[in-house]
């Protein structure tokens, strides 16, 4: 995607946020159920990865690994991670990383997903209204059906489930993520008010107008089809949408926050991150990458996290 | 896909039905719920297109369009049509052929798709199991979940609701589709005894393994990305998959069929139509387009078809 | 195309009509041969379809199909519709939505088309000048030579046949087609003073340097592949197409028209479409279609059409 | 094309010549207007180049350049030589080769091509049939019609052409082009009894039927996408292409040749040139690449070539 | 690649290993400069790595990372591993999996590369004659100057160097690599009599010639563009190879081998996996992945190679 | 690329030359070694070809093809030339046009290239680090070592080598060449100070950092993809190519020039070419080819350099 936004950095965002959209989170955050989150240890080597089972929305099971070193005897700040578009948590030996470097590591299965690239086991029970095929538009007609409703909320509860485990710090809780696991960062920064990290890459889930309007290859363009097929529903999707748009998460957001945008993204565009980025209410630093697409910066975006980390939790 | 099968029409499968694929059947068409078939007129000119709403799978309301030329007064016989794979019913006015032929045509929704090519109006309640984007891994863990069950028991449902219908002679019902609508086909012809023609065009469903093995583009792909990252379900799917193959009911069809099949096809390999056109118990016959892709015979199709299904309302 | 047209709406054409555009056309249009229309039902069930030929540009006779509901006695209303690029007439049971609708329906071949897409019948005699694949470029060198000459001048005469039939009520004509269609509809609307209504949908041939320098797909890129080679042409090709551009027709126009553009349309940019919308000097209505590519409006649009023309053919 | 054809060396060809093939050609060129070759010299430096212009099929002119050394006075031994589908004889300076070499060359042109990658000159006559974009259906229900008859008799004109200038010496003359010009060479090697040497290089136009089923590119696909709409001709225009098969033409040739096949070529698929080599009547040698496509040896087998035709004029 | 290979599990190789092939290799390891390693910790969390620096081919420094778990006192198994074609040891926190399953792990990075998906710090001092982009071609005219040759030296060197690290326990220790990793794990295993396992995933370099006639994506295509430019060079190039097949290598290994296969890799087919794992002279086990290209059985094969080397390490 | 750039004819560069520019060329270009050039006939037919070799940078050998009319016997104006990224000298027959056009003309061979579309036959000797597939990031990380400081040292050298041969005018010498032949075009025109013309077409090499941005296809992404897995070498980078950029040497050139832009070229953007036409310091003429791509202007363009050069020898 050579140039094909001339100047994302000053990419100035239409988004609005509904009136009630405070009030339809608080709705769907008031959990009847129990949070009854489980830990069983799967895989124990120099790393030990629990397998993790709480009640997401609506009651219904999600899974998770909780990574730690293992002899780990004091509660460990902890890093909650939310997986791209299609994938799952994948194996137990695949969350190695903030294991490895010192802290605990929940990794959020999403529920449905976990057939494209990683593994995944958490249903989704829905009400199968026709939908393109992918995950965007999923129950798109209204706000209370919307997929990313249960998906969001999930994510809300995952952070309660690292905070109740014996070796989880609950007062040092950051939030990341790549892509959907960048808008599921941001989502949740903007509901969970005493995070003390939160770190979206090349964030997706932001400004979805610009993001169908602009974006080539990713799953914005499942909206496009939608709507491509369903001409007269345009108003509809999009006022839906407007409940989940991390532009409007990002306006809520306190903790402070590490981002990174890949200026050659064709999935996430860059103007859709520097309008959650130009957003955010926290602190906030950027990491830009010029020559990237939606890879982003990868392995040495990590050493930048694992250090934007380092600080947040020793502060 | 030039030549890439070297001789499909030789082709032997390998499927093998269930030993309970006959009851796992009856089970699933013993329907509890009443049918409570609805008719309403929109759109009426020279050919008048009904609103259908009849009660399928678990009851659960599935919709379709009826058309017959306005000023029928006598019974007609009937066509009733399945769409193809991400395509629903559409809108009425899409619906002339076989009311312009003078017949009455029932063209059946297909539950949860209907955003691909084709706008449909009909939801499918599921259980949420992960899954492969698109419909072909909906529920694929097990025969009693798997989305075709609900699909296919709407399809015997469909006959049912046109058989009801006043100016439609439930005498002369015959079935027809074209790809996913035509390995649907198969299936209402293997399980509704008393059809009077049966015409299956490039189907789709039809010897999945193979399928999967040789088809580079349409919906089987959708089960080899899901078999690459659930690596080791692969028997269980296949397990599944062998309720629901065209291969199956075409040994247990009789009425006389009609089936098509493209040379160049990518999508339905060719092989897979010979394996369900050898297979077929009734009286057959078969056009061959030898240099057609998934679009097979179109219009020049639609005159055999046609000429096909006059003669068998004739008889 | 995501966005590649900053904003399309605003776009400003810079194609001028030559001075003698209007004598070029009289001359074209004063025939010396009779229309000579004859009209063979070939298809007679709830809709009847009749085999039409008349003598089209130098009285070379060129066919088409005029569909009416079997029984009409009385005159009705016909739309004219012209195929889209590299399309024919196809087989008369492609021709039902109009006569579905209770209008009569004259659908015209394009001379050598017709093996693109949908089957031709009608030859393209020619001088022979050496051209690119495809008929942009066909006796482009010079405007009494190109082939859409030709072409404009069978259209011109295909209403002229409509309106001989004795079931036509030739006071109510109406002209419609898609992308060289909708091109074709400009012409006819500009070349034919006493059209009741004229919609061209994402029309083709408008504004031909624009399409050349921004279309990446459909036949714009012909007359590109041409100029790429023949370098020094540029200047004459340009001059020949002024002839022939949507644009000037539509300043000339003056039935009511309903337009369609959709914005994300690589084959007919939009701005090419809004080129000619702007220009139009009759009484306008526009489509647009957001997400869409140039398939444009498909159903959607065919009913937004024909309540268009409902009112026009009731006025 | 990694192994596509299993065994390409060992095809054994289906094609069979027609029972009047030869009187076919004998009646076609027997040509009823003088040759009239002119030749004017248009580029004149260490190369002279002339433009060339002779009466070809029907008549009608044909161009073409005939190049020699400058300063040459005595008769030099002539190469041929036919350009490959979609160019012509470009401009002077683009035929250098065999001049430099030390011999005369004429470059014939192609009728109606050369805007696709190199320029031509030549118009094309024709009746106007409808027709897939390209040449390859252009008249193709007929062999009186076809196009290719027009061609094929122009590259006989074209030898003749070159015996007649006094600086050719008319026992010496020879024949080659690569791809549409190594198919051409096959055609005037079988009709044209007295050539000294014919170099076909990976030839076109052999064994159309086998072309159909195996290319995925080049220009073979035009007649499967032709046949693809007109689903009922099949037999007719493989009826047709009979007259005009490399394969026949190489059965009746007598003078020696060089072929060269690519077994890479996705345009023209080793199999079809083994057809022709297999079938060839006269002395015969074969340079095979088994790493290239469609390009075949190029510079490689220009001098390969040019060894060959050393031999050859030095016999 | 859909079932391109017809039956790739009983392909029977052609290659033949040359005479001097043990000579050739005995004198390219007869290395004359001291191993010289030197171990620098440089990420030290709950794992620690390493920067390893060693000397290579021709004595030139070759880069490693060394991961432990923190706190390990005792000698370990060391698993060496050597990474795909095109990447290098990236950074330090890529290097996790096997400490974190308990072990030592020495990750060595491939001389030149290392700029294609993972970073690379070795450079690859060499003549310098004309190659294709990539690595395939590189001196690829002799034996003694094919690039490989100096990557497979450094790879025996790389277990030298893990050998003497007093973490590690040289009598246990394995080679692991994936693609061109699996090709050099092959080598090595060929090359190194002492190993407990080799565990080859999708092994590259195996049965170059068959590689180059079927892989349509990959490295091997490399070479077949190399040989379509320097047509008269395939002897010698293939000569050359046949010192580099890690179906030679196999032949003469003795550690047992865990290999990995996949059906659909469309880089290292099926076929030239089987070549090596037929001729591999040790025990072997192999896990076919029928759904996967070339990645292969990723994070699956992951706890399956796991298991393999747990069993391996603890006889 | 229908109009990715929005107006490439007022782009302004921000390129910059470094300080040193001058006198890192001038210490470059002080040869310690003779240039020892020998010329050897290899093709003496109406042309004749020798076979050149002389010391290029650092000493080494470089081939080149110098061709001159057969027969010549006073000294030539001579056209040195340089050939596009990846190929090389090719053949003796491949170098024709300038020796039919009257002139002597040198092909200068590209160390190390030539093995992509045209054969080369130079080697080069080289560091070793770690780079990209392809040439642009050999030697990238620092001016001394860039693989261009040794291949714009050959090119200057060419130009001598022309110069001693007894059949050239050593006055008479112009440079030209497409694409990177271009860019060292550009080059030898900023460093040789008395030429009499140079003719740089579609110059590669030009404003790197616009060319990283704006190209989607050709060499340039080779440097965006370095830059990608290097993601903290960017500055680095482009300070090193800023000594090797063609606005930098345009802007020291005084012979006149006949430059050649495309302005649909992706590979060397149109912007690009005009930064270093804009900043040409010697008399300019610029061809524009408003419908091509990379390819250019071709043989229409070869016929404009060759009355460009024309002019130039005979002033």
């Amino acid at each position: 995607m050579p140039i094909s936004e001339t100047d994302p950095a000053s990419y100035v965002t239409a988004a609005r946020a509904p009136e009630d959209f405070d009030s339809f989170w608080a709705s769907t955050l008031s959990f009847d159920e129990p949070l009854d989150a489980r830990f069983e240890p799967v895989w124990a080597r120099a790393i030990t990865v629990h397998d993790v089972t709480f009640n997401g929305f609506g009651g219904q099971p999600v899974k998770a690994w909780l990574a730690v070193p293992t002899g780990t005897t004091t509660r460990l700040p902890c890093v909650v991670e939310f997986p791209g578009y299609g994938g799952g948590r994948g194996l137990p030996h695949q969350c190695l990383l903030y294991a490895a470097a010192g802290y605990a590591h929940l990794f959020m299965d999403v529920r449905g997903q976990g057939s494209g690239w990683r593994a995944g086991d958490t249903p989704d029970a829905n009400a199968g209204d026709p939908q393109h095929p992918g995950f965007m538009t999923r129950g798109v007609l209204d706000p209370s059906t919307y997929y990313y409703r249960r998906v969001i909320a999930d994510a809300v509860r995952a952070v309660q489930a690292a905070r109740v485990h014996p070796l989880v710090d609950p007062t040092r809780v950051a939030v990341t993520g790549i892509s959907q696991g960048g808008g599921l960062t941001l989502a949740v920064a903007g509901l969970v008010p005493d995070l003390v990290a939160a770190a979206p890459d090349v964030p997706f889930l932001c400004d979805f107008r610009r993001g169908c309007d602009v974006a080539p290859a990713g799953p914005y363009p499942e909206l496009v089809r939608y709507l491509a097929i369903h001409r007269d529903r345009a108003e509809r999707v999009f006022d839906t949408l407007a409940y989940f748009d991390g532009v409007h998460f990002a306006a809520r957001a306190t903790s402070p926050a590490l981002f990174s945008i890949a200026l050659m993204d064709e999935s996430c565009p860059p103007s859709t991150g520097y309008a959650a980025y130009h957003a955010y209410a926290g602190p906030r630093e950027l990491s830009v990458y010029p020559f990237n697409g939606h890879e982003g910066g990868e392995a040495t975006h990590d050493a930048v996290r694992l250090r934007f980390l380092d600080d947040a939790f020793s502060r």
